[in-house]
C-alpha cells in the first residue's frame, strides 16, 4: 500500500516539503492543502512588487497549483481549509471553501507547514479596507490596485522591522508621503543595537520617511469605514490614506493545539532536530515551528524562507523514508537577516549585543569603518562593521554590517566562523579575497576582527 | 641596549614589518632599506593607474618614506641597496646608489622582505624601452607616460594570469588594440581549470583582446632599439608598438642565498611558521617566501598582498619581541584570487582540480549556474559556481566563481568552510542571507553544495 502523506500550507514550506516527500518515496500519495488560490509564491518579493521593481504578481509566482503537479508529482488542493486534524486516527477534516462542503480524509503522516500570519494592533478598524498587512499575496495585490487607483497619498506604516521598511520604501518610490510609527524610534533595532543604528535611521529618514517614535492605539474611521487617521499613544492624530500594519508575524497554531501538538517557549510549535512534533505521525516545518539557535542553543522563531526550506525538507524527508536511507538532522540557524535600507545594504548575523548578554556571554562590540573596495577605486564606498566577542576568549557571537555596497555578502563569511566557534584572532587571520575593484587589502571583516582582537580579555 | 633590527625592501611586508617592529619594541632601532625611491605603494593598483580609473600615480602611494618614518617612527633609506647580509656576523654591507658610497652597518636581527621581480622571457631585446614588465611603481609610470606620448597603437601581452588579463583590460580602456600570448590559450588557467574556463575567455575575446595559443620566442628591433615586432612559436611575427610582459614572478632570493639561507621547493625562502629562516636571527616575509597550504600542507608561493601583510606582522612581531608576549604564528593559507575580467568577477579559492588531484585527493567537480540575486529583481546575473569536492567524504577542497556580480565576495564564505573541513552537505545547511536585492532564497553557493552532494560517493 502506498502511504498518504498530507501537507498542510502552500506558500513556501509546505511546497518544498510535499516535493521533498515525493523524491523520497516515489510511490507516495502526497496531498498538499492550501486555502488560498495561490501556492509557491515568493512573500519576501512583495515589497518590490509594491514599488514596480517587479512588474506583475504573476511573477512572483513560482510555480501555479497546476505546474506544481505536473513537475512534482504530489496532488494540490487550493481552495481548501484544513479545520481539523486527528493525528492518531490518521484523519483531516477538510472544507472545501468554494462549495462549503466538509469531508474527512484518511492520511497515515502529515506535515504542518501552516506558517505564520500577520501580527494586528488589536484596533477597531483594522479590517478596513485601506489597512494592508503585508503577509499573502493577495495583500500585495490589494495594495498594489489601491495605489493605481489613487496616486500621491499619505501611508502611515505600522513598525519598523524588515517589512516596515521594505514597504516604507516601495510607498516612497510610489510617491506617496509615508510616516513610519516605531514605537522604539530605531528602525531595524531587532536586527542592529550598535553604534551602526544611526545609520539605519538616516538612512530612513534622508529619503524622506517621517519616523515618528510612538504607536498606534486607535484608527479613526471615515462614513465609508475606511481609515482616515491614525491615533498614537502621545495623543496625536496622523491624518493618512493608507495604513500598512507590519508589526511583526504570529506563528498559526491553533490547528494544531487542537489536535494536541506542544508549542515551545516562542509560542511556536516544538521540534525536534527531525522536526517531529510531540506527536509520532506529524512533523512541522516553516514559519510555525521554533529552531535551535547554535550559539546559545536557545529555541527561536525565526520566520524566514531559507529556514522554510530547509526545516521542510527535514520533515519530509523523515516523514517520507519509511525507515530506509538515513534520518535528515536540521543543524539548527546562526540566525542571518539582510534588508536594503534605500541605498543601504544592512545585515545582522548571529547574536545582537544584547542577546549575547541575555545568554550569559560576557559581550563587547568593537565598530569600524573601512572601504568596500580599495578606498581610491571608482566606486568604493564606506562599509560598517559591529562586531559582537565574548570577552573571555575573542569568540565572534554576532555581526552587523551597513553600508551601500558589499554589506550583506561579506556579512554571510561570518556564518560558517559563528557555527565552528571562531575567535576574532581566527578570524583576522582569514586569507580573504583582494583585488582593487572588489575588496581592500585588508577587508573590512579583518579591520574588524583586528580592533575587536586588540579588546578581547580586557576591561 | 635597543637592539637594532634592519628590515630589506620596501614595498608591502617591509613597511608592515617597520612598523609592526616598532609597536612590538618601540625601543627598537628599525631601519627600513629600500633600493627604489618609493616605499609602501599599491601595486595591485597599477593596472587601474595605467587604465586611467586611478588618476594619479601619487595615489598609490600609501606613505611617503617621511610620513613613514613620522607616524611608525622606522628610519627609512630609501635609494639604499643591500649587497650582502652576514647574519651571524651581524652585518650589512649597503650601497647608496645616489653617491655609490657602500658602508657595513651592525644590525642584531635581519628581516628579508625583499620580494619577487617579473619573470622575463628571457629574449634579446626585452629591455628595450617600449617593453613593460608591470611589478615596480616606476614601471608603471613609465607605460603610463609612454601612452600619453602615443596614443592608438597595438600592444601585445606576454601572458594571460591576473596581471595579463589586468593590463590587456587597462589598454583597450586607454584605446589600443591587444594581442594577448597565452601558451595555453587559456586565460587565468591557474586559476580556473573547471568548465568555467570558457566564460573567462569570452569575456577577453568579447572585449576585443586577440586571444593568440602561442609562446614569443623572439623579438624584433627597429632601428632606434624599439620593439616593432613579437615572434612566435607559430612562426608568426606579430607587429606592435609595445610589450607588456606579464609571464610570472620570481622571488628575490639572491641575497639570501649568498647569507646562506635555504630555499624551498618552490625556489622561495624556507620559513617555518615562525617566519623563521634557516639562519637564527634572520626572519622573512610577503613575496620571498613560501607558505603552507593548509588544504593539502603543500608549501606554495603565493605572491600576494595580504600574505604578504599578514607574515610581515608574524616574523616582525617574533623579531622583536624580546622574549616578551607570545610568538606569532602564521597560520598558512587556503589560498584565494579574485581579478575583474572586463565586466566579470572571477574568483578562486583553495584547489583547482588538477592540483586536489595531485594532491591525492579523489576530486571531482560539479558547476552549476544560478542568480546573484532573486532572479526577477532588477539587476539579478548569472553566478557560475565550481566546486572541487573529495568524492569519498564531500569535503570541499576549493571553489571557482564567474559572475558579472556577486562572484568575488561569495567565494570569501568557503574559505572558513575549506579552512574547518567542511563537507559540501554542511555547506548546503548553511543559513546564508536571502533578500530579493542582494541573494536568492538559495544562494548560488548553496545550489552548488546541494548539486556536489548528491555526487558525493558516486562514480
Amino acid at each position: 500500500m502506498p502511504q498518504r502523506i498530507a501537507v498542510i500550507g502552500g506558500v513556501a514550506a509546505g511546497p518544498a516539503a510535499a516535493a521533498q516527500a515525493k523524491r523520497i518515496d516515489p510511490e507516495a500519495e502526497v496531498v498538499l492543502f492550501e486555502q488560498g488560490l495561490d501556492i509557491s509564491y515568493g512573500a519576501c518579493e512583495m515589497p518590490y512588487y509594491v514599488a514596480g521593481d517587479i512588474p506583475s504578481d504573476d511573477t512572483l509566482i513560482i510555480l501555479t497549483p497546476d505546474r506544481f503537479e505536473q513537475t512534482r508529482k504530489a496532488t494540490v488542493r487550493v481552495g481548501h481549509r484544513v479545520l481539523a486534524l486527528h493525528p492518531r486516527r490518521c484523519r483531516l477534516d477538510v472544507k472545501e471553501l468554494a462549495t462549503g462542503r466538509i469531508t474527512e480524509e484518511r492520511f497515515d503522516k502529515f506535515i504542518l507547514a501552516v506558517g505564520a500570519r500577520a501580527r494586528l494592533p488589536g484596533l477597531e478598524g483594522e479590517d478596513a479596507p485601506n489597512v494592508f498587512p503585508m503577509r499573502r499575496l493577495d495583500d500585495a495585490r490589494r495594495l498594489s490596485h489601491h495605489l493605481k487607483a489613487q496616486k500621491g497619498q499619505h501611508a502611515v506604516v505600522l513598525g519598523g522591522g524588515y517589512v516596515g521598511i521594505e514597504m516604507a520604501e516601495a510607498l516612497r518610490r510610489q510617491g506617496l508621503r509615508v510616516t513610519l510609527l516605531e514605537p522604539h524610534g530605531r528602525p531595524l533595532h531587532a536586527y542592529v543595537d550598535t553604534d551602526l543604528q544611526p545609520l539605519v535611521l538616516d538612512a530612513v529618514q534622508r529619503h524622506g520617511v517621517l519616523v515618528r517614535q510612538e504607536r498606534a492605539v486607535g484608527l479613526e474611521l471615515d462614513t465609508e469605514g475606511a481609515v482616515r487617521a491614525v491615533r498614537t499613544d502621545k495623543g496625536e492624530k496622523i491624518g493618512c490614506h493608507l495604513v500598512v500594519v507590519a508589526i511583526g508575524v504570529v506563528p498559526n497554531t491553533l490547528l494544531a493545539e487542537a489536535a494536541g501538538l506542544t508549542r515551545g517557549g516562542t509560542g511556536a510549535l516544538a521540534v525536534d532536530a527531525h522536526m517531529r512534533t510531540s506527536v509520532p505521525n506529524v512533523w512541522a516545518c516553516g514559519d510555525c515551528v521554533e529552531v535551535e539557535r547554535v550559539i546559545d542553543h536557545r529555541k527561536i522563531h525565526l520566520p524566514l524562507a531559507p529556514v522554510a526550506f530547509r526545516t521542510a525538507r527535514v520533515a519530509a524527508t523523515n516523514a517520507a523514508r519509511r525507515g530506509r536511507g538515513s534520518p535528515a538532522c536540521f543543524p539548527g540557524v546562526v540566525g542571518a537577516t539582510a534588508v536594503k535600507v534605500f541605498d543601504l545594504e544592512v545585515a545582522a548575523v548571529g547574536l545582537r549585543l544584547d542577546e549575547a548578554q541575555a545568554a550569559g556571554f560576557d559581550a563587547f562590540t568593537t565598530t569600524i569603518q573601512h572601504w568596500s573596495r580599495v578606498s581610491f577605486y571608482p566606486g568604493a564606498r564606506p562599509v560598517s562593521v559591529s562586531l559582537i566577542v565574548d570577552r573571555v576568549k575573542g569568540r565572534l557571537l554576532g555581526a552587523q554590517l551597513v553600508g551601500e555596497e558589499g554589506a550583506a555578502l561579506r556579512a554571510n563569511v561570518l556564518i560558517p566562523c559563528i557555527r565552528d566557534r571562531w575567535s576574532v584572532h581566527q578570524i583576522r587571520d582569514l586569507d580573504l579575497i583582494y583585488t582593487p575593484p572588489f575588496a581592500p587589502a585588508l577587508d573590512p571583516l579583518l579591520v574588524a576582527a583586528n580592533a575587536a582582537a586588540k579588546q578581547v580579555g580586557k576591561r
